[in-house]
């Protein structure tokens, strides 16, 4: 069975680096920086893994010392080079923003990166044809290999739902880019821990009230 | 109470239109359109409302005669100039598409045209302060309008989940875009339906299968 990347530090096999999603580290900023009085650029916290520090100041853009939302936003990339979405951003934040504090923090930053970087080990398995994005069947052998066992109806609810444009009539739906993908699998591990939490006696039913059941989805990314 | 606009063209009130989203229709690319030979450009459908057809043909940008994603993507646009999600675009796309060719011919937009007329009336209504978002108690006061009545927890989640950036640890989050309040509000009415539907007596409480309740939440938008 492969894991999925949990938010303590899992690892795994890592294929490559060839496709997949990347943290655009924005190093022009480093040498386009004005030469203000007030731009404050604290150093690196003691024992710091340099390449890190880079990668973490390049996506800082103003300097603050924290990542903020719309800083993470701008520097996370697919493969396509199309913007991670705001609901992935705000998935990612609520994980790593460990101290709530609305900004990504140096410590924190590093989680999220061993994260996406664990991420994009799993894309560049399961993107067998190496499309730069998952299709229907990459996500059905990702998910079975994380342990869900899924009916071919719910996969395909799930490949349209996370695909990165709707499905016209004619043909399957279009792939999954990166930053979906992992908010897809997030979302299956989600919902059905919350199922089996509430399935206590393990008869694979459950019984929810109109709050519970609007709450387990609506707390879901 | 207030009725959230339906699908097959209910009527409101319009309290003005001075926020809220927009159709941004490219006018401009009526003009800069390339004199190519082998440029198709259907006339209007007798019958046609002139200025609904200018709005068409200005969100048909390659002028193939009908919208795809991207197109419907690129055109619409928040009271702050920021693009529809993706997964707004998608909702609408799958809700307009009626003949599922991928795309929205004339006649699908003119539904289109009108549901987002709708809810940009609504959104005006409930964004009291006109900030151009929806904030918290404007979200409880829809929400309620449109007949849900859901606890502090709940619209805590939605207002959570909807919100136009991450929450931080000091004060309430962001403010709700216009098309993340749609999608809010047509997520929470499709659940609500949905557990309705499921309880057949009316006892308040549900009894699912994991198929059917992954069904239900993945078949939501």
């Amino acid at each position: 069975m492969y894991q999925a990347p949990g938010y303590g530090g899992s690892s795994h096999h890592h294929p490559g680096y060839a496709s997949g999603g990347s943290v655009h580290s924005n190093h022009s900023t480093r040498y386009s920086r004005p030469a203000s009085n007030y731009s404050y650029q604290p150093g690196p916290p003691p024992g710091t893994d340099p390449t890190l520090w880079t990668y973490f100041t390049g996506v800082d853009t103003d300097r603050s010392g924290s990542i903020t939302a719309n800083e993470l936003q701008q520097a996370l990339v697919n493969g396509n080079w199309t913007k991670f979405d705001l609901d992935t951003v705000k998935m990612l934040m609520s994980i790593f923003d460990v101290d709530r504090s609305g900004t990504i923090n140096y410590n924190e930053f590093a989680g999220l990166w061993k994260y996406i970087q664990d991420w994009q080990g799993v894309f560049r398995h399961f993107d067998r044809d190496q499309s730069g994005t998952i299709e229907g069947h990459e996500l059905a052998e990702a998910l079975r290999s994380f342990g869900y066992n899924l009916s071919p109806q719910l996969l395909r609810l799930i490949e349209q739902k996370y695909a990165s444009a709707p499905t016209s009539g004619y043909g399957p739906p279009p792939g999954i880019t990166f930053d979906r993908f992992v908010r897809a699998c997030v979302v299956v591990k989600t919902l059905t821990e919350s199922f089996q939490r509430a399935d206590v006696n393990r008869s694979g039913y459950v019984q929810f009230s109109y709050e519970q059941f609007m709450s387990i989805v609506l707390s879901a990314p």
